[in-house]
């Protein structure tokens, strides 16, 4: 398994994502390829102890986090993050990690390793944990102004993901509206609502912001700017609340002793409060499996994004989801094939 | 200070209602005028104690929260939102609550008081308790597909009501968007953004969702469904953060022994992840001050609400928003007027 991480994508690169690279080598059975400018990379690199499974690739350029994406990714021929995606091209690396300009990424990846056939908007699937199973929140910030057809691929390649990657079966699929009823929400909900429900997917209809955090409907679908909202509201209070728990219970002498007496049960509240616990979200569409993580990751983030990068190729992602796209002409009208086949 | 309240709206009405209004006359210096069916209120109301300061004002008909609101207000000519709000026309009120079918809300708002001049698009304004300061996401549900111009007036309205009632004094405004960058963002903020720079607020820029819990930005922009969708899941999450402390707290001896040693921190914990505690949001840009609820808000809840609604009388809130609007021709150009005299 080779994974080939964009060196030079991230708040703080190259050196957290070198960081996390090596931490991923420790964790997990795969070989990293960074790649990005090999002088800086190589003498971050040989101090530390363990670059056993690390190779590094050469990449002149870098996209900058706020380089409008499509320009960058043109005019910049040989950036880090175009350079991961021809790996997989030259069947060098099987999945790419990046830290970087997420629009970027997209961009990238398009161009060089394109689109399963049938997807016209790749989308970044951001997974939350709810209450009872996980829930998957698409389009999370790929992608902007969608149209009804746009959301109907995003559910089907979510579900392909979540029944590949998670081991979620006929897993519910929600349209994140502002009121359950049938017609509410904008004229993108209204209008995208009688697609889904033609079209095999086990749809229970609108579902509101509180869901997310239900697990009782596992796919919930919006425009990537609706999602990309909620992914950063959840972030900020997540840690608006750590703090607060944490400012409460240093404020008092009980407060204090608890920390120390019951610092498991404290130690799970927290973990399940910290989104980088899962590292990052796989950008679903394109023919590769790619997985995109936070500007300001941390190294365990991209560490375990490069973990999960690995599990998703031998879930054998892409392939699923070109499997299920296969089943359906979501341009058009839907597909006359054997829904069962395809799911 | 008279507040009708719509005592047929809500998931509960009228019992929760008519606990609530009880509960507000016996804790703020108002009367309540609960307008609804009066054999129904009035058989509910007998047994209790103090009904002192309640006034019972009958309507025929009701708005069911699943009516298209429009169509019910325009043919239900009796219901009891549309005959509260005729009671503020009348001069028998001063502020209107009801925690019925928010369109509804507005719909019988529009054709009963009208708008305040300068103000196409009423909108509902969600305070949230961010670390800093309080912040002001608006529009929280009243308005879908908005237009760019819309935008500004809820921010305009959301400055009158921040220093009206806020204590606020020319806050920091930003437009939710999903980066920082100005070229980031969906079609509707990229052409909202040069009206907020050229209209005298005090516009930070785009702000990402986190920014709505951290309190840096008084004021956040957004339309009525991305609006909601945040509402609904920052509600989600409190109750989801809730129910995980107690199920970590109540799985260990150290935990249950916490939970009595430290109840005060954890009270307060509680209470800041209480949205209720609030009562409810105003509806801005009507020619009255009217507060909506949630359909399942508690009785605590409409007291707090109708609380709200005789403080913001107080403070003159609707006259305040007349003078804001009165600086700015928010469809057309921005106004040649003294921006430092309007705000």
């Amino acid at each position: 398994m080779r994974v080939a991480v964009d060196a030079m994508g991230g708040d703080q690169a190259p050196e957290v994502v070198i960081q996390g690279a090596v931490r991923a080598v420790d964790t997990y059975q795969v070989q990293v390829i960074l790649v990005g400018d090999s002088s800086v990379i190589e003498e971050q690199l040989s101090p530390m102890d363990d670059i056993e499974g690390i190779r590094v690739y050469h990449a002149d350029e870098a996209v900058a986090m706020d380089d409008p994406p499509l320009k960058a990714v043109r005019h910049k021929k040989r950036s880090s993050i175009k350079v991961a995606f021809e790996l997989i091209k030259k069947k060098e690396a099987d999945a790419v990690v990046s830290a970087g300009n997420s629009g970027a990424i997209l961009a990238a990846g398009i161009l060089t390793v394109g689109r399963i056939k049938g997807v016209a908007r790749p989308a970044i699937a951001g997974v939350f944990p709810a209450e009872k199973s996980p829930v998957i929140l698409i389009d999370v910030g790929a992608n902007v102004d969608c149209k009804p057809s746009h959301l109907l691929e995003f559910a089907l390649m979510a579900e392909a993901y979540a029944s590949a990657c998670l081991g979620l079966q006929y897993p519910k699929v929600g349209l994140l509206s502002i009121g359950e009823e049938g017609g509410k929400g904008n004229e993108l909900v209204r209008a995208a609502r009688p697609l889904f429900e033609k079209n095999g997917l086990n749809f229970v209809g609108n579902v509101e912001g509180r869901h997310i955090f239900k697990g009782d409907v596992e796919i919930i679908v919006c425009d990537g700017f609706v999602g990309n909202v909620a992914l950063k509201l959840s972030e900020g209070m997540a840690d608006a609340v750590r703090n607060m728990l944490n400012r409460e219970l240093d404020a008092s002498a009980q407060g204090r002793e608890f920390k120390q007496m019951a610092s498991e049960a404290l130690d799970r509240f927290h973990r399940a409060l910290d989104y980088e616990a899962f590292g990052g979200a796989p950008l679903l569409g394109l023919n590769c499996v790619s997985v995109v993580c936070h500007g300001d990751a941390s190294p365990r983030a991209i560490s375990n994004a490069i973990g999960l990068a690995a599990k998703y190729v031998d879930a054998k992602l892409v392939e699923k989801i070109a499997l299920k796209m296969k089943g359906h002409d979501v341009n058009g009208s839907p597909s006359l094939m054997n829904e069962k086949g395809s799911s």
